[in-house]
């Protein structure tokens, strides 16, 4: 699982940092790509990495803000143009499947691949396979934001060699039925997958913020987790403007971050008035309170 | 007048050519820019150049397709965001009003201006004040598609000084009179407008095509313009695929350019098909039947 950053800014693009949008990878996983917002020009920023547009299958909206969607049109437009076959389902606020169907049909764009959109009126489990389960809770923003919470399932343990071994069990297919859970009978006795797997392989967790003030579905949201993608639209200064704005300051997001015993904080949403040169004393403000906390930039990658 | 070409590749952004988008810069003449088109990532584009959004009065949109207008509703909303008061019209075919309100509508943009969008149902004088007429004309597209013939009007002739000098009129403030057609007096001689005025000031023509294949109204809107702007989407081969896909190759708007005493061709539109290298090839497809004809690129200048 990693993280690529492809737009890092707030409200409106910048030379040097997009507005939103996240990609979560997991092409080992399940050949996917999942993105979280699609701010304009995330299509853009698509060229300029490995991303291939028909590997992404599933896009996550936080919230309605253009900034936030205005890139959704072109990047449906061009998956499709671009020969992507394989379905992609949309999740958002109620308001996101108008959004698509009216800008789809005044261009007359007809995709070439099964298009679900699914609007998240309740907070609560909104995606479950055998692999990972996707949590959502509402926010505090100006107006319904999103939270996601991304739980990769405890995987089975690696097969102790050692101990096949000395149980007499040679290698082949049988092995596969032991990773998989199932007891099998070798030599007229019966090997029990516990006898032979390791400890289980506990799952990541990567929770992922819409815009938003620090609240109790946010925390919720970030306890624990292996990473936590949190706006920092203000510095740790602008307490007054963060609240009236329905934003985050650089210290109030990592205080969130240590109180819910995040692992790593990775701010974004990053204000075009603040200089490049600022960006460090942004980094600096959080660490103060929450040692592994990062501002990212565009195309910056990280491993969950 | 100056063209600004901010995208000029067809359907899909490439990392070399942005989607349509074409400045046209009036600064001296009316402190004003119009756009026409304004394809995805639009508002990105201008930020590597000198314009200001709040300075664009006038965006026309040629027809609907996502590559030409899925760049509005963030050009619209950062014109608000960066402070742009002044009034803008859009114009352009029916549904552009539809894409507009539910696109701000959905992301709860509220525009700081005021904002008329003018839906464009017959073909004619669309637009005409004191200094510029605009006038537009059905082309032959997949979907409606429109092109726009911009004529500044004749502007009066510069003042003779020296037949001023003879008639012993001294400078000063009346000889604003006399740029303004009004004859004065001056010791008690009435001295006419036409006395002192050169020839009037020809106005000069750029006409701008929405994707198209060459039809009647694409010509009647070319002739005798000083700069057309026409799509070249294939090259001279490629003509039964322009032809199926309602588009034009290097030639045939070559030949058109021609055939309607254009002074100077833009070919724009260019596929992401043709590599770098092929662009010069496209060039001199279409100076083989008109010389002056040049494949444009993002972010070129050329003075009308």
């Amino acid at each position: 699982m990693k993280l690529r950053f492809l737009g890092t800014g707030g409200g409106v693009p910048s030379k040097l940092r997009n507005v939103t949008s996240i990609a979560l990878e997991m092409l080992q996983e399940r050949k996917a790509v999942w993105l979280f917002d699609c701010g304009e020009a995330t299509q853009h920023q698509i060229l300029h990495t490995p991303i291939r547009p028909r590997r992404i299958e599933k896009i996550f909206i936080t919230h309605l803000h253009g900034d936030h969607i205005y890139g959704l049109p072109g990047l449906l437009g061009s998956r499709s143009f671009q020969g992507g076959e394989g379905p992609l389902t949309v999740y958002g606020p109620v308001g996101i499947k108008r959004f698509i169907d009216t800008t789809l049909s005044v261009s007359q764009t007809h995709l070439k691949y099964p298009l679900k959109i699914v609007e998240i009126e309740q907070e609560g489990v909104i995606f479950e396979d055998e692999q990972i389960k996707v949590i959502t809770k509402w926010l505090d923003h100006a107006i319904p934001s999103l939270g996601f919470r991304v739980e990769e399932k405890d995987r089975v343990g690696t097969l102790d060699m050692e101990k096949i071994s000395s149980l007499g069990v040679k290698p082949g297919p049988h092995l596969k039925d032991l990773k998989l859970g199932n007891a099998i009978e070798w030599d007229g006795i019966i090997i029990d997958p516990s006898d032979v797997l390791g400890e289980p392989i506990k799952g990541r967790v990567a929770t992922i913020l819409g815009d938003t003030r620090v609240c109790k579905g946010s925390k919720e949201l970030m306890i624990n987790a292996d990473v936590c993608v949190h706006e920092a639209t203000f510095s740790s200064e602008q307490t007054k403007m963060a609240f009236d704005y329905f934003h985050s300051t650089t210290t109030q997001a990592a205080s969130a971050a240590k109180e819910m015993n995040v692992k790593k904080l990775l701010l974004t949403h990053i204000s075009s008035r603040f200089l490049p040169s600022e960006w460090k004393d942004l980094e600096k403000e959080a660490r103060s309170i929450f040692d592994n906390s990062f501002v990212v930039s565009d195309f910056e990658e990280e491993e969950v």
